[in-house]
């Protein structure tokens, strides 16, 4: 297949990447910045371009993978007569918003993708739809050659999915780094709840959440509950973010 | 070290048989359940008691790994002549509820503990706390024997610890759950974001958490945001939990 990449951030590497390994061919990487279309193209042996006009209107796949901000005035200025398959990789992004075109669809990997980092796409799914069921079923073969564990959905799912990673990534994150400065105003070092970081999100990967649940919520130990709290008094915003957590997990008990 | 357990849970359990492996005599198990002491003396090949009237008054160490609520009454209820040192592995208590006696301290594993599973102890560190210098360095000395990791703190580093544990384990848990009940209602598998849920926590093993901070809170994306609040607003306490961890994540931009 030949495909074209709009982008050379992380998406536009990983995916270009994977195109390559299972046999495709790269004809040309876009960017409205030509220094770092170069630096993917070179990467993939393959053309540069800045310029939409230069677009190769022959391709089979053309892979938009810029921010979310960027598609729809990328997806304005592409020529609409395109017949290749044109395509997102964004969770958040309607299918419709590539309507102009007469064959799209998407491939969203929940993932958090770094240029730096491999992705081990044989457990990462991606979640592919089409405008039309043959799109949907030649997308999702495409997708399978590299991420085996691909499934159909729709972009409500999708979006579902999106918000999803965004609890179990960002918002774990965040909760990471706020322990992290707890634990250094009090001159303790991260270290000590890396294990507990680990074996927490390890555990999961064979149980449903709740059913491992641990912690004085679940206990209703409102002794230590109240420890925690106190010991937070000059921290309204993690005292709020601890009574609602608590909450959630009180409620399911 | 000729040792006695008062106690017969998942701290009772892992603790018996670390200390067994590393060459400590398990004197006896206490628990006011006979069946529940008679179960873990079995496995480890020593007496068990359900009466504190048979306690063993000579032993070196009395290790009470009963839950929080419990501490408090069994240690009223131990002879307070004992000689040896009497230790509670709890992270929100304080070492003062052992007052009474002339050797105490804490021995606490900042892990979240089951019968069934396995402790990496190479990776854990146990936190200690004597009631004297010379009482630290020794619960160090055994604490380290299979803990290698494991360092001295006071009460209210511990207790900074417990917090932050809870906040890494117990509430990104929640979101995992939260995150698993937005899928099923949406017929999605929780196996998508498996893969997602482990790499954050890999990630944070080498990185201090802001650092990696994705997602559109960190992006400012504010449309991605409304589409997600849009998306859960038949569950204002999901919206309420989006909005303060996104501000988190917003004012350590």
């Amino acid at each position: 297949m030949n495909i074209v990449i709009l982008g050379s951030g992380n998406a536009a590497t990983h995916f270009g990447q994977q195109f390559q390994k299972t046999g495709h061919h790269i004809v040309q990487i876009y960017s409205k910045t030509k220094a770092n279309a170069n630096a993917l193209a070179f990467a993939l042996h393959c053309a540069a371009i800045d310029q939409l006009s230069e677009l190769d209107l022959h391709a089979d796949l053309y892979l938009i993978a810029v921010t979310d901000r960027a598609i729809v005035s990328l997806v304005e200025a592409l020529p609409k007569d395109i017949k290749g398959v044109v395509i997102h990789c964004s969770g958040a992004t309607d299918l419709s918003v590539l309507a102009g075109f007469k064959n799209a669809g998407v491939i969203y990997p929940p993932q958090s993708l770094s240029k730096n980092k491999a992705v081990d796409f044989s457990t990462v799914p991606l979640c592919v739809e089409g405008n039309t069921d043959e799109n949907s079923a030649a997308l999702l073969q495409v997708a399978q050659t590299f991420a085996p564990r691909s499934i159909f959905c729709n972009s409500q799912q999708r979006l579902a999915i999106h918000l999803a990673s965004v609890m179990v990534n960002n918002f774990t994150n965040i909760l990471y780094q706020m322990a992290y400065e707890l634990l250094a105003e009090n001159d303790l070092s991260f270290d000590l709840i890396k294990p507990i970081i680990l074996e927490t999100a390890e555990k999961v990967q064979n149980h449903i959440p709740i059913t491992v649940q641990t912690g004085p919520a679940i206990r209703q130990d409102s002794t230590t509950m109240q420890k925690h709290l106190q010991f937070i008094s000059n921290k309204p915003d993690l005292q709020q973010i601890y009574q609602l957590l608590s909450q959630e997990i009180t409620k399911r008990k």
